[in-house]
């Protein structure tokens, strides 16, 4: 059945690639992002470069809206023009290094930000009646609530700290993050549990996510950071297209086959479907409570043989040097997927090389992200 | 030397004894409060009941702002007004049971509400000047930056979660709290930590309460929960006082002396000493970064034990029943408190007799607590 879905930071790689799934799904789309990790699409533009596409690619619609998830009116608008089913929730700050220095900002966007726009989705009004009896008589004012209590949340697999048993299971103890971006993704997860044991009416699918990489088959949206890349793939990406000069590849010396670092990476479009498939499960109703499950592939892959696939992929050499590890990585994670496999029906398809040549096309044809 | 301190839930139970102890040792005192949890001190009084009389017993005088501090730009006002040399932060919700059934209120108030503070602390301007060289040139404004950067957070040993060793020392790990209450404590605590780290010019002085108890001396200022007392001493005393029919144990099968829980309960007045020796400290400058205590006595009585002492100090029977088990009780739980006698100076001085006769000083004046 086809639902009316907000997507929270949809202008974002995660957030446009599912978006673009949720099209595809014959869902309705309405988007809300704050652009400060989006290109915007210049002047008098009124959606978001990265959504314009997704609007060719798929020939559907989105309703976008420039709204900060903190503003608190805004958001309320947002929710008494549409009728919404369920939320999926990507808005939030999320670089490791910025959130070491700058923590409160990471604090009140992704943990105040997302109280808020829980806050707002259990008071959705739909509208009111006024009643009374005699025209002298104080009038009666019925409100018809309408809260929305179901939303998918895009959590990480940070949240499991490090790992002390591979592969990672949603039972994996949680905590022990060491940095803010990580601590602000496990205590939002708490504070949803408190609020689904709170009041039986909401349901939350917290949606780990273990390596997100590639882009979309058409090379029109895939991933654009601001300035340096975080992640290994999008900067060997801009390594191999000449925008960067080298990759570091931090330390070789890890208990691991080639003794580099060992990640779960998982194709974008997997991903996608991922939530596509959650909000299924969502709007089925057979699920209720907080439920959590491990989106990745279930299989890792070292720094070095990512490296290689990419060469392979993009027929041009990476350059790399190793360096001295970084404080807060570990040796290995990687996930296991049969939950999500037995519950939602959903399994990752994608493997590394077309992991590569997609973020390859994508970065090929648009040597600088979206601002061209 | 004295300083001037903003006290924020300063009307409250700790609040006000902090600000009595605080004016004694010749600090000026600015409070806010949003008065949720407080009396205000009926229509057109400027000053809540209980710091009303926190002047009439001093003789000095507080400055009172009916602030929240989740409303920024107010909280901004208040900074710019007085050059405050450190933050004494009480304000927060505490009950909970409460925080079970209504989480996202104390995720707001408590998390939100601190980083809201803090951000202000740090951004706090005493003024601005505007320079050109030539009357057609465009101006240059200059900001004179003043943040403050001291704070004294008002914690409680909730943060151990169930104590893997006893007697607690601040060493022991955090977190696994099992309730909103506890959680939003713990997190406020790790989102301080990382303020420290990621910026030197802060100090934060957190002190673990173990159980605050008892009353000034003059019997003018107390506890006054509202409604129901959460905890067992308000419980017990206005059982004596005929307030309530009955106290309910909640279990007599406990691995302690008597079956009931033991607990570390701390006179206020001890509690409020604690924290004007923090702030000695925290403008002595020999401390930086992030700091914890315990306040408690490193003593623990059992539930029998003070309503025995209670009788003995009231002259009046106690009625109490053994019922079940309450959820998340924990057998016992007392501090070490070497590491505040050692760094602060500072020890309990109160024993339980005098917790109980100064409590039922007040509870015997003040049947009904501040509205009389």
């Amino acid at each position: 059945m086809p639902l009316t879905i907000l997507v929270t930071g949809g202008a974002g790689f995660v957030g446009s690639h599912t978006v673009l799934e949720l099209l595809n799904a014959g869902h309705a789309v309405i988007c809300l992002d704050n652009l400060c990790n989006a290109y915007g699409g210049g002047a008098g533009s009124k959606l978001p470069e990265s959504l314009k596409r997704v609007q060719e690619i798929t020939g559907g619609s989105v309703t976008f809206y420039d709204v900060d998830i903190r503003e608190r009116d805004e958001l309320r608008s947002v929710f008494n023009k549409h009728k919404i089913d369920c939320v999926v929730h990507f808005a939030a700050l999320k670089a490791v290094g910025e959130s070491c220095r700058i923590p409160l900002k990471y604090y009140q966007n992704n943990i105040t930000g997302t109280s808020i726009l829980l806050e707002v989705m259990a008071e959705v009004c739909l509208g009111w009646a006024c009643m009374r009896k005699h025209a002298n008589e104080e009038p009666v004012i019925f409100y018809f609530k309408a809260g929305v209590f179901k939303i998918v949340y895009s959590s990480s697999a940070t949240v499991y700290g490090e790992p002390q048993k591979l592969p990672l299971t949603e039972s994996h103890p949680t905590g022990s993050c060491t940095n803010p971006y990580g601590k602000s993704k496990y205590f939002t997860e708490e504070i949803m549990k408190d609020l689904c044991e709170s009041d039986p009416r909401w349901t939350v699918v917290s949606l780990r996510y273990f390596n997100p990489v590639g882009a979309h088959k058409s090379g029109r949206i895939g991933e654009d950071p601001n300035g340096e890349p975080n992640n290994l793939m999008p900067y060997i990406s801009q390594v191999a297209v000449g925008r960067r000069e080298c990759l570091r590849v931090f330390g070789n010396n890890y208990d691991t086959p080639d003794g580099t670092g060992v990640r779960d990476y998982i194709h974008i479009v997997d991903l996608a479907e991922g939530h596509v498939k959650a909000i299924d499960k969502l709007a089925g109703g057979t699920i209720s409570g907080f439920c959590v499950y491990n989106l990745g592939t279930g299989r890792g892959y070292s720094v070095l043989e990512v490296v290689k696939a990419f060469s392979k992929a993009s027929g041009r050499e990476v350059k790399y040097e190793i360096v001295d590890r970084r404080a807060g990585d570990v040796a290995a994670s990687y996930a296991d997927v049969s939950l999500a496999a037995k519950e939602l029906g959903w399994t990752a398809k994608r493997g590394l090389d077309e992991m590569c040549e997609d973020t390859w096309n994508w970065q090929k044809n648009n040597p600088n992200g979206f601002a061209g």
